[in-house]
């Protein structure tokens, strides 16, 4: 194998994925993943920054997706309306990946420390949209607000979406999700 | 001092948040801590499994007393309103360590270590609120959505409580905050 290697990244989330499903997350070791992939363990640490972060390759670019979305659309429209409708369309992102969805969630749920990494995740998802918000100069308030139910409706959506059996649309759920949580609160 | 240290938990927390806010979360060891404190660094493991949970010591008794006030709630009333009533009714346990709250809260923001323990804190929060929904026989869904938009109004309030000029009432922070969340959602 020469030294450039375009795709050493996604070997390396497909090893991952391939040896912490085989044995577990906490018997893995980065060397490990590495050598599956035919790789050095330097070049992993090149593409991800610790052993969890391989399982979160794609969340920058996802985080963009949405944030660009808020931030370009029509200025007419209502916040949660933005909001959930750029959660909805990132299905996009998130459907080439559906075979892996399932098993990857639970992944996550074996291990605190995948869990600790999930939610920080969301957590910057919330916070970005939030500002992206507070820049179509929605009040402070009502942007972190409609970030957090955004948000918790998407990740509520990805668990059913992870579950079914493989037919449902993903931004069919996020809004159906949101208008469920909208029935829960009461402000429907 | 005699081996047995009714307060040796307290005393490492005041310790603790000393040192953390003098020189930063990330430069303080756990044997400086204990040290601070005047105990053994293995006191210190007897108390807190590791350097971050210092700074959570109450988190299990606050999350036994939101469930159990969902669980005694009477049955006639809305799963949203026992949540939220719950949340609301917790002010209490955090009333006595509000001189603390929001150097704990800033302390928290400077390590994403320390952001990444209190978010699975919150989810082991509203994944134990939504258990005791489904326990009142809320349907799953409902049980959810209900515990993260209770919990996501509990946070936001958390922030405006530790920001404000100290005469606010918690519980009716997390009220109005429901209510701000039911109209940033739409429709009411």
């Amino acid at each position: 194998m020469g030294r450039w290697d375009p795709d050493a990244g996604g070997r390396l989330q497909h090893s991952a994925m391939t040896l912490y499903l085989e044995r577990g997350y906490e018997a893995v070791t980065t060397a490990e993943i590495a050598e599956h992939a035919g790789l050095k363990k330097r070049t992993y640490f090149r593409h991800f920054a610790d052993k969890r972060e391989v399982l979160f390759a794609g969340a920058e670019a996802f985080q963009s997706f949405v944030v660009d979305a808020v931030v370009h659309a029509g200025t007419d429209r209502a916040p949660m309306d933005v909001v959930i409708t750029a959660l909805a369309d990132s299905g996009t992102l998130l459907e080439p990946y559906r075979d892996y969805t399932r098993a990857r969630r639970d992944l996550i749920a074996s291990s605190t420390d995948l869990q600790e990494r999930d939610l920080i995740k969301l957590a910057s998802l919330t916070a970005a949209v939030a500002e992206a918000l507070r820049e179509r100069e929605v009040e402070p308030l009502q942007a972190t607000l409609t970030a957090q139910a955004g948000v918790a409706a998407f990740s509520t959506a990805y668990d059913l979406w992870a579950d079914d059996d493989g037919t449902s649309d993903f931004g069919r759920l996020v809004h159906q999700t949101l208008d469920n949580l909208r029935r829960a609160i009461g402000a429907a």
